[in-house]
């Protein structure tokens, strides 16, 4: 797999529109702010973060689909390399590798290299209990969710949290069978 | 002035990080989404995104100094200018361009040739009087005041409110003396 160094990805995206990843990064930490302020209970913070990014995610799908220029994955288990490897590299210009698949290949890791989400981030000790990347568990959830797979996704390791890497698990629950035929353009 | 087509910015900006612009486009979008949802009056709403800016703007400013690879600009024309030709390329991988200048040369217009804050963004008729993009504002007033230029940042016209641009007023209340000296890389 080519990688043009950590983070650039422009190689392989020539095709997808960029910002600055330093604005994006504060931009995402001014909400995570706001939802502090506004919802006190950190449990209701990290439900927020999640349910935004669900809302994300099923809208990036779109994007994801059209510019990825990648075929059907065949099962659960190309999907979480897809996700890992394009997705990842698309959305947040950093990789992921997947790892720790249970024996039915319905579970497994997401473990990232990078996390441009918390660059300058440290999480003062009244917020213990924050998963303040959880927008990306949304995000996995939605755009997974419309291409018919329901899935649950939590962390199990962030750095900001103590860890040592950033590790999502992503379970499958259910796999719909679609019920229109979508046309491919391979 | 070469670029490399609309929002790329690679070419010139090889030394950014940059992640994807829908992605980015959503998150900002959540927060606005979030802000009418707890504050209940559009100006509040305002009034918020414009500090949010500004606290985003007093923070990218170092990454600006540090990878504009540019000079010390001499007066606020020139600085105006950095701001619409490097700023907005730097980040949003867009150009603007500076018109209106007032006599005194304090007082300019800068205008957004492309607005990716705004990408798939329709507003309900229950958001007339709303800024969507007043980040932007504070982020300019923000980044200026770190480097001594108090300045009030506001909006002229506004697709979203019908006008045909988008267009910011950015004027110079007060240039403060520089209390202590930088030291520049030139």
């Amino acid at each position: 797999m080519p990688t043009a160094g950590p983070r650039s990805g422009d190689a392989i995206f020539a095709n997808v529109e960029r910002v600055n990843a330093e604005l994006f990064t504060l931009t995402y930490g001014a909400i995570v702010r706001q939802l502090l302020t506004d919802l006190e209970e950190v449990e209701e913070v990290n439900k927020q973060l999640d349910q935004m990014g669900y809302n994300i995610g099923t809208r990036l799908i779109d994007e994801f689909l059209a510019k990825a220029n990648i075929s059907r994955c065949v099962d659960f288990k190309e999907t979480a390399e897809m996700i890992a490897k394009v997705g990842f590299k698309m959305f947040l210009g950093v990789t992921a590798s997947v790892t720790n698949w249970d024996i039915e290949g319905t579970c497994c890791s997401v473990v990232l290299e990078e996390n441009p989400l918390v660059d300058f981030v440290e999480l003062p000790d009244t917020c213990q209990g924050l998963y303040y990347c959880n927008v990306l568990c949304g995000v996995i959830r939605g755009a997974l969710e419309m291409v018919s797979m329901k899935t649950e996704v939590t962390w199990v390791r962030d750095v900001l949290r103590g860890d040592d890497s950033y590790e999502l698990q992503v379970k499958l629950l259910k796999q719909v069978p679609e019920e229109y035929p979508y046309k491919d353009d391979e």
